[in-house]
């Protein structure tokens, strides 16, 4: 791959990357801190503290680091995972042709990459999961590490872990990554998808998403590369990755069989799994719960299946009338994954594609036999979570929730939207922000972004960023109605900003500094507008703000007559009129 | 004003204007038709039937209709109101400079507008609301009109009004309004704000932005102006709209006394109320509910008091030290209302302006106050809604629309919103939309939108565009959320053409096909890509619609085998691995 020219690091304005010590001095905790500006009054000057916010951004928020996207960053877990002595290095499996999309082993077609390392796996007779850790009592740096990251305690975070109600996705092929849980006791995540397709993307474009997704405060990126190169591509990812990866193995499976689906098998599948197991992917989605029964009962549905996992498999079963392979190989696949700590996100191969389908009996079949699931992978201490429509009403919504909840023991649910009206394609970001903060409300763990390109193409650079920050948006809405600790603070800050006309405070606290100082840019731009006590919406005289100010300059309000007044009247019943 | 460049005539794609006849002969419901290409399978072709929506744009929508702003657009309701015989017309109040913001009596200053007509008002003794012939058992054409837009009896819409539990805002100065209806057991409306301020825009740019709101679907627009040549502002959106008008009074009175809200005095407020009254305006927000003892009450907020009406009332009751004179000459202003079938819009002037400051004392006092005189505005016949938050996190909402109902007996309740977040400045239409789906599936009968621009600066064309699309989708969730009749039909409709590949259909029955075509066409522009059976998502090999319509022609699934298999399997409780 040729050397990056475009610009992958990337600043909040007045903010910096900053680190928190863990409970052990080796966890160091990033956060971004926000400078504010102080408060100015005529009473005087006031300082006011920064504000650390989460950060997902990794070195690329770091001023200090050079990004060298063929050396990749730095692979902070490597000391942590070697000192638990429980992993081995070997010879991994040897990449052919077929793995980046060629039929031919003619090599001089993929893309080399620059990486060369050896896989790890467990020992024999080790499993290496957080869950099984969890389970023995055992809190990890891993652990310590997010408990600082979302202020619990670390024991808290192994009781979750252990329970099945939080997973920690990080493969021991993936020590470049920055910890972080799904778990609805914990603040909501989001995820974006990236990818490249037969139609369009490179490997350049895909790195260069990465980035921007991780920038605007992506929390695990999901690979859906079906194209060429597809190998390479994901190599690239994860070298370059602070945050989980996670991609849906079936996608490359169907490469490797050239697009027809009842030539797959499980060795092509299980090969698969182990090639992307030894390149460190975090977090595979698993189609196991589309089983051949449940196939006729989509038949009456407005969208059919429309789940490409689900869609591949169900064509599977019945070409061979034949039951899953990866639901009869469930058990096996869970032993890969205990060796590499790979979680399972048990996908939702049969969700509604559409309101007219939402809550169906194919769906909620298929759920339940996700839970049954669930609990095959915690006997082997395999971290799992639950995938989730799709499209859905509102009023169908909580339901999905409960039913996912009751079924699978409360795995972190991680749901698409869902999107709560089929009428808006080019805002399908927004249909499903409605739908994801009211989910994620009653305990979704994490969401899936959707972008304004949802139905219609592929998303660029513009629709990536839109779409983590609307996902960023419904995941913090649904972080104040859970009432996360802390959560309400940032809100608080940029309203006082706001209040107290300090603009560039309430640009620099906001999700999008650069959208919010232009749009304001739009109509004052004059630097004086950035302090001025009123703006563009109501001018000075109207400013409600600034009276407010006045107001509170008021006598009246300070003389303790009319708060006493005030507060007889509305202990009487506030009645005056009549 | 010089003649309008701008094109106002709008079409959507494959749409035409259709009317359909209500109750009688002289009723006429406009609705939009969208056209639907047939469904082409190997079985052979379906046409399928046109579809029809709900459409605010009047005669900018129809193809035969050439729009003259000097002129203005037909008077629709003119013989109705005539018919009824309980108006007359007289010589109305002379409009002077100041009406217009200029001190001095220069005519030459502000802008002539060419309408010449007498105002109506009631006959002595006479009253002429809506909500007046409906508690007299009288169903109304303009009850027949909304009647047949919303799909229920005449006698339903009747006995809504009568109990205050939906309003007709239409004033017998507006002929021009198409009649439409807000309350919570009818379709969920959105309101659009424009207007000019000090700091920037102009007569035809309001004009264009008042087009351009109704196209996209905005049920009623406000017009917030604050700057100069605001009656003719006024008389020229009145003259062009076919949907109601609403403004806030208080404005346009705070500029003839220059801003000084101290200087106000009812008999400014009153003949201002006047001057818009005889202009058509269909309702006025009015903030009688801050009261001078709920001042002090605001002081330990975070942000104040953020309503411009609010603060300036505010301001009045603490300089004279005086109940406000909205609130003392209530009786009066309903007087007034009942002349000319003016609804009130109950001003929420101590809205919360953060999350801190939601749901708090200030805001809950006020709201009781609304209710009381909801209570009084009833008396007098006069057609009520209610105004709400504002910034309201997700657990709080509920409350919200709770209490209105209480307090104010379950007159229309319409939101700002609410926003559930307060970090996202740029994106404020995004964190209100989940707030006003929210809010409007427990009750909100009116969304007021929110533009990218909140906070920042003044919404442009793309602004409204963008804030009337988001506040279409969030009232359309609702709908779907509370079952409102046939709500459903159109997303049923676009998943049908999805999962046929009717492209174009699915761009047509979008709420923004223009847009949704645009992003299909930038990654597969070519036409042949409107017919194809994929996209560029997941392209043809992963399509799993494709393969859907593939698993159908399956032999299996036609075999009753298979079906009663499943039947059988599912009825055993669907697990068969262990």
């Amino acid at each position: 791959m040729k050397q990056e020219k475009i610009e992958l690091k990337k600043q909040f304005p007045s903010s910096q990357r900053i680190w928190v010590s863990g409970e052990d001095s080796d966890i160091q905790v990033p956060f971004r801190e926000i400078q504010l500006s102080p408060t100015v009054t005529e009473e005087g000057t006031t300082v006011n503290k920064p504000v650390l916010v989460y950060d997902t951004a990794g070195p690329y928020h770091d001023t200090s680091y050079t990004v060298d996207v063929q050396k990749g960053i730095p692979k902070l877990r490597t000391p942590w995972i070697e000192d638990r002595n429980d992993t081995l290095e070997y010879e991994g499996r040897k990449i052919v042709s077929l793995d980046n999309g060629f039929k031919s082993n003619n090599h001089k077609k993929f893309v080399e990459t620059p990486f060369k390392y050896q896989p790890k796996k467990a020992k024999t007779g080790q499993n290496v999961t957080q869950m099984h850790y969890a389970k023995q009592g055992i809190i990890t740096k891993e652990m310590k590490f997010v408990a600082k990251r979302e202020d619990v305690s670390p024991e808290y975070v192994r009781s979750e872990i252990a329970r099945g109600r939080a997973i920690i996705p990080n493969n021991v092929n993936h020590p470049e990554s920055e910890p972080m849980i799904i778990g609805k006791n914990f603040q909501v995540k989001i995820n974006a998808n990236i990818g490249n397709s037969a139609v369009s993307s490179s490997i350049e474009a895909e790195i260069e998403k990465l980035v921007w997704g991780i920038h605007w405060g992506a929390d695990t990126i999901m690979d859906l590369s079906t194209g060429k190169n597809i190998h390479a591509t994901r190599e690239y990812l994860l070298r370059n990755s602070p945050v989980p990866v996670g991609t849906v193995p079936i996608y490359q499976a169907l490469e490797k069989v050239d697009g027809s689906a009842k030539d797959l098998t499980w060795e092509i599948y299980r090969d698969t799994l182990i090639e992307q197991a030894e390149q460190g992917v975090d977090y595979f989605t698993i189609h196991a719960g589309v089983l051949l029964r449940y196939v006729p009962t989509t038949v009456d549905r407005l969208t059919g299946i429309v789940s490409r996992g689900g869609s591949i498999m169900a064509q599977w079963c019945l070409a061979h009338h034949e039951e899953s392979f990866l639901y009869t190989h469930f058990e096996e696949i869970c032993e890969i994954m205990s060796r590499y700590d790979i979680a399972i996100s048990l996908g939702d191969g049969l969700r509604p594609g559409s309101i007219y389908d939402a809550n169906d009996e194919s769906q909620i079949l298929e759920l339940k036999t996700l839970g049954e699931l669930t609990a095959i992978a915690w006997e082997y201490d395999v971290q799992v979570m639950i995938e989730g429509p799709g499209h859905v009403p509102m009023h169908k919504i909580k339901e999905n929730q409960d039913l996912a909840d009751f079924h699978c023991q409360e795995a972190p649910f991680y749901t698409l939207g869902p999107l709560t009206t089929d009428i808006a394609p080019a805002y399908d970001h927004i249909t499903s922000a409605i739908g994801a903060a009211q989910i994620a409300s009653y305990g979704t763990a994490m969401l899936c972004y959707v972008t304004p390109k949802e139905h219609l193409g592929l998303p660029n650079k513009d629709d990536v960023r839109e779409g983590v920050v609307t996902y960023k948006i419904a995941a913090h809405a649904a972080d104040l109605a859970k009432g996360v600790k802390g959560a309400q603070q940032r809100d608080d800050e940029i309203s006082r900003a706001r209040f107290e006309f300090r603009w560039y405070d309430q640009f620099n606290l906001s999700l999008d500094p650069d959208k919010a100082r232009s749009y304001h840019d739009e109509t004052l731009p004059a630097e004086a507008a950035k302090v001025a006590h009123f703006c563009s919406m109501c001018g000075p005289k109207f400013c409600s703000m600034r009276i407010s100010h006045d107001l509170r300059k008021h006598n009246d309000l300070k003389e303790e007559g009319l708060k006493q007044k005030s507060e007889e009247f509305v202990s009487k019943g506030s009645r005056i009129y009549r």
